[in-house]
């Protein structure tokens, strides 16, 4: 959800903005883990709102509705470290993505309790476990790792192209 | 969860108690899905404090803790039908089961998406798409059914002494 569906970054660079008065540019973020990018992220997760106020990645929805069609789609969230994010995740699906019902929301810790045919995934470590295809979806964090290992996608548009 | 770690029952019982002013005693609940054994079961699950305010089945502490020592243990709960429930069902484990971390909670739609060797629960229907072994635990929903098909266990002594 967080960085495939979710513009998290924009979030972290919104909510650093307002407390260090500093605005980082996307690029300059490229192969750094977010807890490394930005030194006060454990606040804004931790704050109240962080979740419900971000916006979607451009496409989400028109993506996810596609592949809703086609597939059995379940929507998969860490989300139990952060208490408050529950809710607002629960929410934020049912503010852009109504068509997803309670059945298809999994929000967990670890996702290796969790399997199926194709898992869509900005973290490589949630890959570990899962049995069937993975495709990484690109964020800043995993921008440096090495495409050979992986098959990368970089929008909606070449998930579209791979699964629909 | 609800039904092997957490009393659901006692809580049904206790708000229709305070409801329609009727007690329903146990025994005359077997066999009956919990919404035809409790008319008003949605507004109970509904209604903010039931999930944290259940008390634990007998012996559950201990039994998880135990075998929180043999095996990955994880807590996977039908939860986001109820969004007011996933805080209090963390919250709950907190309370209760402050060994099980973050990165063991699941809190789910359709458990059809969860795998592991073995699922110890109350429903038949989580046990569908489970390719492990499962284990039912005796609830009152489900005692009118044949013990012939799946291994019952009735209390958490008997868990112990199957998987310890």
């Amino acid at each position: 959800m967080d960085g495939v569906l979710s513009d998290i970054y924009a979030q972290y660079i919104k909510y650093e903005q307002e407390d260090l008065g500093i605005t980082q540019s996307i690029d300059k973020l490229a192969g750094k883990p977010e807890n490394h990018a930005f030194v006060n992220i454990y606040q804004y997760i931790y704050s109240s709102g962080f979740f419900y106020s971000a916006e979607q990645i451009a496409g989400s929805i028109e993506a996810v509705q596609k592949l809703n069609n086609s597939y059995q789609v379940f929507i998969v969230s860490s989300a139990t470290q952060f208490p408050l994010s529950l809710i607002e995740k629960i929410n934020w699906l049912a503010k852009y993505f109504p068509f997803i019902s309670w059945q298809q929301i999994v929000l967990c810790g670890s996702k290796e309790i969790v399997h199926g045919d194709i898992m869509i995934d900005d973290h490589l470590k949630n890959r570990d476990h899962f049995v069937g295809k993975t495709i990484l979806f690109t964020q800043p964090h995993n921008m440096a790792m090495e495409n050979g290992k992986y098959l990368r996608v970089n929008s909606r548009a070449e998930i579209e192209n791979i699964l629909l």
